[in-house]
């Protein structure tokens, strides 16, 4: 799922790539001309399936930077030396010194992902492995190392493709002793363990950024711009606020697809179908409800979306369907004084309702990563520790047996302007339409980011987001109505 | 071997008390009125056996300080409401405000510990479990939030006597759902489990205290001096460096007793006994080092002590019956440039010899919570989040089949005085004696409690300190040779 929502076709055209690299390469000599005289290392993290282009960016970066102060670790061959001593060792002695720069193609996240996989290493030693990875570099960010981790992502048709292409088999082939894996027909596996492994791993200190690696220039690029901007930010040279993001903006400046342009709004329904398929779908949802809270099954859903974009109206065809009883309806808007004073997840941990309850949310938790993000209410540290720490409380809800279901509500920019002039319009619509609505607007391209990473970040297995095709409204309803039975019964069904 | 460390008899007398208390009282309210000012909560996690006074300490928290600022949470009773929802879900809503006090009599720490000593959990349920425990401390630590952990220790004996004072008694029936898990002779069991998770969950954002609790009133004023520390602390009132750690030293001024007047410095062996018993022993170890190549068993063993302990001598008793293949021996005196630049334990990591040989430490990772600290080479900060960092490397060491052993040599200041005299006065000893020498002995008392926290800290399971009488070179040098042969042959026929 968190792959998939990658899969969007990001490129950069040659005449571009040009364009940016000479300044980007510039400011990363810089760079790294005044880590030389900082008291910490940079440790890189090179991950991703075979095919995905990890050795080329890695030799892009050694072209861009002096590779004299940068040293590149494979961990290819497995040594007796390595073998005979505790499994970190061989990483421990390959770490860069202070104000000097580290590689690792090959790194403590190849041995689990390998043995996963291939089906060697069970569940707990996997997590005890996962366990271990954590406090190594916990450890490292501790004493002051900056560690930037980047996963580099290819559709399984471009890894096909690309595995075929006789020059990576011969590279492949060189190695030798490297499980290619990948080429067995295993991609889906793959997919599973890197998933479990970027969520096992993903912290405040050592967070993994996750690149479409489709088109080269563009991974490079990203990488580049990536790594760049998280030495600038831990040199303190720009400010931390707002300066965090601005290499991923600037990438997606240039109008880069994101995961809402995957969404076909031209999905429309007739009047009669609607009614049909909403009669249908309320009649079934009710008696799911019932069943849900027989068998003390919680669901937990939310709704995020444009302005505009029907949330409320959608909500209510939901809520109509289930018994009040069953079911309560939180509005998020501004915390309050008492919520302020906690953590931001504290106002949401005491929405929840008991076993067996419905608990839908109009707007939720993803604030911080939405609004808070663009209006710079959140620091960048905090918003993006906030994909993990998000991660985190669905799984704990969902280990309890809750039920998540996340929609994001997605209309065009134009069928927003229409809705705003009709409320403008409508006298009984008019409060609907504020200042902020017009002015978020004009941050839509903002927004779009956050929710392109948003989505990539925090589509779990198990809370993946639906996106909903919103720009007919009578499609939206059904589309929300029939995920939302589906969802919940074979969730109660696997029961 | 973590907790028996902690039983030396530390207390204070009622007159100190009572002079102390006074000032404590009036500085932990102008923390606590200050703290209301400021945008992080304070989280006291009060734990430890049954017994160990843990409701006591939290009243005279509560008398200390304004009870009207202060939430006690205690978790007694298990209700409907927190049943049906996930499990931390309880300790969320009792989560205290920014500029407020949370106390946590019962807490995330209650149900694994329970549980693991009922033996209703597994041990890859506890692990889980603990993994939970640090996502979500690392979140609050992460959002602002000061966590004290304090850990009160009792010994067997005392824990049986007072738990048969009626009015304990009342009080455990009273609570009704607490287990009373010690009441039923699993006070070993409970040690072991409670190590366990102290290990598991001692990170640098939230680390354990661990207090010896059989006097109530150095218990408290010691958890009171150590709350006051972390709350000026966090204030950044008092400068990082050096202040960290006066609350412990104020305490132990007064001479309170370490762990190293447990040692018996009065053994002796003449010198017929101590041929005969050095020849026996290292002709056992002889065979025991080739058994060890043989079955690719390594050992890494340590040695610290005073200056003028022999550890050199001592050192060199042991080597001499170890084929010079099979060992190394590694003086650690100032870390080279190299090793500088990197976090401390690198120069240690690529110490370690292949499967199958001897390591011999001539001083060690030690040095990080004892002459750094001593010296404040290293930040309170950075000694503290030491002691989870050794043991995290040593559990690694043992995890691939090493065998660690930690000797620290003892001798009594005069001893020392005896023997530093001796040198002036022997030409060929005198380079042995420096400015520094004089120097450390000055700083006696520092030392001892440093390595009386260093013993608690670290004296884990699965590598134990042994404390070695040393005002005796002859009896000093078999009992290091006694205990390594013993652990040696214990660990290869356990194998």
């Amino acid at each position: 799922m968190m792959f998939e929502t990658l899969e969007v076709g990001k490129q950069i055209k040659p005449g571009d790539f040009d364009k940016l690299e000479g300044p980007l390469r510039e400011q990363l000599l810089r760079a790294q001309l005044e880590l030389a005289e900082r008291d910490y290392p940079v440790i890189i993290v090179v991950a991703g399936p075979d095919g995905a282009g990890k050795g080329s960016l890695v030799q892009q970066l050694n072209e861009w930077m002096d590779p004299r102060w940068i040293e590149t670790n494979t961990f290819w061959e497995h040594s007796d030396e390595e073998e005979s001593r505790p499994f970190f060792w061989r990483f421990w002695r390959s770490l860069p010194g202070r104000g000097q720069i580290g590689i690792f193609l090959g790194s403590w996240y190849t041995r689990p992902a390998q043995a996963a996989i291939a089906g060697s290493m069970g569940a707990s030693e996997f997590s005890l492995y996962c366990k271990q990875i954590e406090i190594f570099e916990q450890m490292l960010a501790d004493d002051g190392a900056l560690i930037v981790k980047l996963w580099l992502h290819i559709s399984h048709d471009s890894q096909k493709s690309r595995l075929q292409d006789a020059s990576v088999h011969r590279q492949a082939t060189q190695r030798g002793s490297n499980l290619s894996y990948e080429l067995h027909g295993t991609y889906q596996r793959t997919m599973e363990v890197s998933e479990q492994l970027i969520l096992a791993t993903d912290s405040s200190h050592s967070p993994w950024q996750l690149i479409e690696a489709e088109d080269s220039h563009y991974r490079d690029l990203t990488a580049g711009q990536l790594l760049l901007q998280a030495m600038l930010n831990r040199a303190g040279r720009e400010p931390r606020e707002g300066g965090a993001d601005s290499a991923r903006e600037e990438m997606l400046v240039e109008g880069q697809p994101t995961v809402l342009d995957s969404v076909d709004l031209s999905l429309k329904l007739d009047r009669d179908q609607y009614k049909m398929r909403l009669a249908e779908l309320q009649e079934r949802l009710h008696h799911l409800g019932w069943q849900a809270y027989l068998e003390k099954r919680s669901t937990v859903a939310l709704f995020e979306g444009w302005d505009a974009a029907g949330k409320g109206s959608a909500i209510r065809r939901v809520t109509r369907a289930i018994d009040p009883r069953l079911f309560r309806l939180v509005q998020i808007a501004a915390p309050t004084d008492e919520e302020q004073a906690h953590h931001y997840l504290w106002r949401f941990w005491r929405q929840l309702q008991r076993d067996g309850r419905c608990t839908f949310f109009d707007r939720s938790w993803y604030g911080r990563v939405l609004v808070e993000r663009v209006e710079k209410f959140a620091s960048p540290d905090e918003w993006q520790r906030a994909y993990s720490e998000i991660n985190q409380f669905e799984q704990q809800l969902v280990d309890h047996g809750i039920i998540v279901m996340k929609f994001w509500l997605h209309i065009s920019p134009a069928e927003q302007k229409r809705r705003f002039h009709a409320r403008e319009q409508t006298p009984y619509k008019q409060h609907k339409l504020t200042e902020d609505d017009w002015r978020n607007r004009a941050r839509w391209h903002d927004y779009e980011i956050a929710v392109d990473q948003m989505v990539s970040h925090t589509s779990t297995r198990h809370a993946p987001w639906t996106l909903v095709s919103g720009n007919d409204k009578r499609y939206a309803r059904v589309q929300i109505l029939e995920t939302f039975c589906d969802k919940l019964e074979e969730a109660l069904n696997k029961k």
